[in-house]
């Protein structure tokens, strides 16, 4: 299977998949994608569940002899490793580390807390209404951008990008958080760093394109 | 700075943490260890936010040059490019990318839902007492550690650890999880092979080492 034949288990709104949606596009690289559609429930439907047993989204298929790929960070990962050009990491193993550990402020710390199974144990066993589950979404969401905000910030290393004046993963992942908060109507105040640099991302066609109103299956905005 | 002279700012119980000295110890390194008492909230003291704005651990300090490295997967990243013997990732991208992609399903998907600053919340801000504090937390340690054993018995290249009859990353996420759930008083049931693997690195001394009571500040077990 060349990489003309990836394909994406993908929904339209979701945060992890725009993160595979961008680094593929920002490689070069297409995949055809298969809705899996979670308002449906279809991630538990017996076909996919042969596929990927855990029922997650995103999942890449990148070989038929091989299981799907899953997690958006090691899928990430993978795809800087086999498709090396253009870099999504530094050179240099520090610069690695800042950038990875930039990701996983968001990608770990942040978007864990807002997903939909959460969502269902607050709403359903702990009494949270619609309003209550955004205010859990603002609360994790405003954390985690304010904190990127005062790295972003104060680190020397920050550039046009998270990184230097390249993109890289960093970037990815910080706009994956935007990219779900217009979503459900939710905007981060007093981060003017993460906006100029969210600003910066979503001016390359990589990102606008990943935009989730602009995927299949979107609502009208 | 040598690696003998690496700092690592640690709590004895925390899960991130324990990842940390278990990386170090598979690589035959040594970090000077500098408590940050979470209990006391010194991870807000001035002189700790000086080295780490964020206020988080684990940070490892490899540099006086640098500032600390944070998140743990991005510091275990750190130290298999700066100290790649043994490997704790196999050597193919197929095989990296399962055994992140397992990693993450400890570090991202389950860890973060039962840290201090989300009991801080749901204790604070939404009725939760001790037990359901304890619900809250067994709910997403069991749903982590069962879609694990999902995939670990189901998976052809689950061996005598995650991935194989080598540690890797993976079986440090994995064993972080049960870590520190004893220090809570918590037992998954129903996951053999997690049982089976777990055993096997607690086995090996860089594991047994890392347990969270035998660290200094730790209780009487």
């Amino acid at each position: 299977m060349s990489d003309n034949s990836f394909e994406l288990y993908a929904f339209w709104r979701t945060s992890a998949t725009y993160r595979v949606r961008v680094a593929l596009a920002l490689k070069g690289l297409t995949a055809k994608e298969r809705i899996v559609d979670l308002e449906k429930g279809e991630q538990r439907d017996p076909e996919f569940l042969k596929l990927n047993p855990m029922g997650a989204i995103p999942a890449l298929r990148v070989s038929n002899d091989a299981a799907p790929l899953t997690q958006s960070l090691a899928i990430l990962e993978y795809l800087e490793e086999t498709a090396p050009e253009p870099a999504l990491l530094p050179a240099d193993p520090l610069g690695r580390a800042r950038v990875r550990s930039l990701a996983l402020m968001m990608a770990a710390d942040t978007h864990p807390l807002v997903v939909p199974r959460v969502r269902k144990v607050l709403t359903g066993e702990h009494g949270f209404d619609a309003e209550a589950w955004k205010a859990w979404q603002t609360r994790w969401f405003t954390t985690g951008l304010q904190a990127m905000e005062q790295r972003l910030a104060a680190e020397p290393d920050t550039g046009t990008f998270c990184h230097g004046d390249r993109v890289t993963i960093a970037d990815i992942c910080l706009c994956s958080i935007p990219a779900v908060m217009q979503v459900f109507g939710i905007k981060a105040e007093g981060v003017p760093t993460v906006d100029r640099i969210v600003a910066a991302c979503n001016a390359m066609p990589e990102f606008a394109d990943a935009d989730p109103f602009r995927q299949e299956g979107a609502p009208a905005r």
